[in-house]
């Protein structure tokens, strides 16, 4: 087992409250915004989407990201997003201060639509 | 749909934020702790465990809980843990205050063997 095999097992699993602040890099290594939250299905116990808060644009603006499209990368220290910005300009969001129904099952689907992707 | 099933479907998605700080109830109904943080498979995208800071006992034991063993209940706000009292006090836990090395996939197996629940 090399080194950085054994520090990949080591690291397989990342708790909810050190994932929520993590910093989210765009492809070209920019950053975009950092993670707020994740959103669990409390029955299967799988992620949803995480909810990412944008460093640009509207500070109140949060974009829900297909969990599939964020790859954690050990050296940055965050999670690289494999969108395009021109995805994330069109993309689904919400503001921050008002209430929001992002919790069915079917918002989860909407946002792999739109940004392609198949179900966890 | 009954107002039950549109309840259900809404709330199908939990925030980690909001899941952090959850009271956990026993079977019988009696408060053991509360949910301090999730660990997720950062590849697979799914909860391995939950962790849990107890009621009584010592306040800085942290008790990791296979997810399948807890299900969300609506009416408490919280989540119903499907453990005796025999199986907490011998159960795997550790110290808040001290380094812990809980985050591979091999910890989570080591849980699913003594609760004796197949992974999710």
């Amino acid at each position: 087992m090399t080194s950085q095999t054994s520090r990949e097992q080591r690291e397989a699993l990342i708790g909810s409250d050190k994932m929520q602040g993590a910093v989210v890099y765009c492809s070209d290594g920019s950053r975009i915004g950092r993670i707020e939250s994740v959103m669990i299905d409390s029955a299967s116990g799988k992620i949803a989407y995480a909810v990412m808060s944008c460093s640009g644009g509207g500070a109140h603006d949060r974009y829900p990201l297909p969990w599939s499209l964020l790859s954690h990368n050990l050296a940055l220290d965050g999670y690289e997003a494999n969108i395009t910005d021109e995805q994330l300009k069109g993309a689904p969001k919400y503001c921050r201060d008002e209430p929001s129904d992002w919790t069915s099952r079917e918002q989860g689907q909407m946002l792999n639509d739109y940004y392609n992707v198949a179900p966890m």
